[in-house]
């Protein structure tokens, strides 16, 4: 069957009744939507809040978190255990096994500079892989061909090479932890099991992570109160959740572009000329049940100041300035530090910045609005890197 | 890249390690599955209930039922409205439009037989198609090429037809519902928006339905004390939960096989050569997170004892068993009608009664296991009609 659709014609979700009710349920459904971003989220950032009320609110978003991310209560679990120490370019590569509940292992690799010790401890930071990266490819003993843009990537690499203690993880269910087959719809089995059990994929890996860090703060060569996290693309939800529930985290490293998540699943719905709207990838692997009607992702930036952060990929500006606001009520603007893509990094070649963003994009029209460089999508060490080691090393 | 995998090597999950952990991620959450089907969901129907542990059991269900199920407040909608009405061959057709909430319109028919009157009121039943199915080709509004069973599948105008007055629905986003595009994909994305603001596909369905429900007692062509529900395949779902809601449903027609979901779903697992696990179709549409940690399906069907149920379609005997218990229970095993597809019809024909059932198998496999004659999976009306008939008229 070969009947093609107006595209144009199709692009947004209209009644097409006097009575405004939508006959297509998809429709109805995406009223709701646009019904919630209007209200706002139950606890959505409010740029009005006072000093006050934003430490208020920002004790909520933890304790709401807390209740999303849903950890299990586990048994004591063994501790983790060396496996294997080998020297590389001015640190020692170590790889670890962590036991986070019965069952279950994962093995972490965790790089120690060279001249770091129990008597000289250094900062170190805690890296999550994107999508297609695994926890070697951060460390930089993966292959060229393993990632897309392999020699940038080398995150854990960096750091340790600046003279910051890294430890790269892996995303639940791909690498080392993946199953056979294609990691995509495995990975969106495992996520199905996990939310038919009342849990889910980035709870998962943020109980993980948070096993490592609470391990990570007990070894001798890390100073606890100077632990930083990093994220690549999708690593960085699991770093948020992570970071919100640790106030004791001192920076972040946001490696991708903001932008809000229920705008753009507003916005995103042109279909192709089969009649086929937009499917985000990974669908199960992004769902928390529930979490839309408490917060989005700018809210959980919004919440992590006044701690120190640096986006390295900008995003839509709009969302940008809502955290800015966030650190001027919190009289912390010189903690926040944002890079834009090369290709935007002035603001006179940011087209759409404050740009009202319509309904009825594809993915692709949708990404020049929040000025993204999809092609240009891995990890800035060149401002990463300086700057987490200043703000974890100063004073 | 074409490395073939071993199937039969990769087809169960085991941990490969002394200390039974696993690397494998999908590994680890199928163990928990396996975990949950050896302690029971918290709820599940245990067959040493006595009577007073019974329907102190069945209360609870109800309620947390109703929980899952989240079902909006709405403020108050205009009554239902006539479209129009046509003779047709024994009933009259007649097309209504319900508002189920702000925003929201569905339309269903209604087929009211010969001779039904207000001072000659006749029982009811709400019929509930498939995936593929509509209202339309319930009351045998449709083309034959609209069904691969069109001709059986015509259970609305069947129950007209033999007295009774029928209500035929369609389900969420297919049919009159659907968005532009294919059907799949597009109900799996408003499934997941459904999802994330904290509802669920079978949440909506069942909200609807139930709105359709209230409306039918206040019709003064139906015996409300007299309504039955009857579903095909998908279509049992949101049917099970709307009988559980409301006590007061009458008797109710399984035209599906039966099987413990959770097992399905620990057994399914042997992989294509490329090492592709069986993912369940409709991931999304399907998900109810959590439930699984609450009952499975076999246990909401055990609850509906005392009430009149039939299957069409027999299924697994082991859970077949279960619901009889539940009727066992209750004195009331003549409530109960089980029967098994027709090349099933007989104990001697179905091989896999009572066998183990083991992990590693494909769905096509599995299907032996729980007696499905897929080929054959279309309305019973030869063993439905007769049936409802008699429970709805009798006394």
């Amino acid at each position: 069957m070969s009947h093609k659709i107006d595209r144009e014609k199709h692009k947004t979700f209209a009644a097409d009744r006097a009575d405004g009710r939508y006959v297509n349920t998809r429709g109805f459904v995406h009223n709701l939507l646009r019904d919630l971003y209007n209200k706002k989220p139950k606890l959505a950032f409010d740029p009005q809040f006072s000093r006050e009320e934003f430490l208020e609110w920002q004790a909520k978003i933890r304790t709401k978190t807390q209740e999303i991310m849903n950890p299990p209560d586990v048994p004591p679990q063994p501790r983790p255990k060396l496996l294997n120490r080998a020297e590389r370019d001015g640190y020692v590569l170590e790889k670890w096994e962590i036991y986070p509940q019965p069952q279950y292992v994962l093995s972490i690799l965790v790089l120690v500079p060279e001249g770091v010790s129990a008597t000289n401890p250094a900062p170190a930071v805690l890296c999550f892989p994107g999508s297609k990266g695994t926890k070697e490819i951060l460390a930089g003993e993966g292959k060229p061909e393993d990632n897309k843009h392999y020699a940038k990537n080398r995150m854990a690499m960096f750091y340790a090479q600046s003279g910051i203690v890294s430890v790269a993880v892996d995303n639940p269910g791909f690498g080392e932890t993946a199953d056979t087959g294609y990691a995509a719809g495995a990975r969106e089995l495992l996520s199905l099991y996990l939310l038919k059990m009342g849990w889910h994929y980035w709870g998962l890996a943020t109980f993980n992570a948070t096993r490592i860090l609470n391990w990570m703060k007990t070894l001798d060569v890390i100073r606890p109160d100077r632990i930083a996290l990093s994220g690549h693309s999708a690593g960085v939800g699991a770093m948020t959740s992570l970071a919100i529930l640790n106030p004791d985290i001192r920076a972040l490293v946001y490696n991708d572009s903001l932008c809000d998540g229920l705008r753009r699943a507003i916005v995103t719905t042109k279909p192709d000329e089969d009649g086929n709207r937009p499917l985000p990838s990974n669908m199960l692997r992004n769902l928390i049940p529930d979490e839309l009607k408490w917060y989005g992702n700018v809210d959980l930036r919004a919440a992590l100041a006044p701690r120190y952060v640096i986006y390295t990929e900008g995003g839509n500006q709009e969302d940008l300035d809502l955290v800015k606001r966030a650190y001027q009520i919190m009289d912390a603007e010189d903690k926040l530090k944002i890079y834009h893509h090369d290709q935007f990094r002035n603001p006179g070649q940011r087209h759409y910045d404050y740009v009202f963003i319509p309904e009825g994009l594809s993915p692709k029209e949708y990404l020049e609005y929040i000025n993204c460089d999809s092609e240009n999508h891995y990890f800035h060490a060149d401002v990463a890197v300086p700057w987490i080691k200043k703000v974890l090393t100063h004073r």
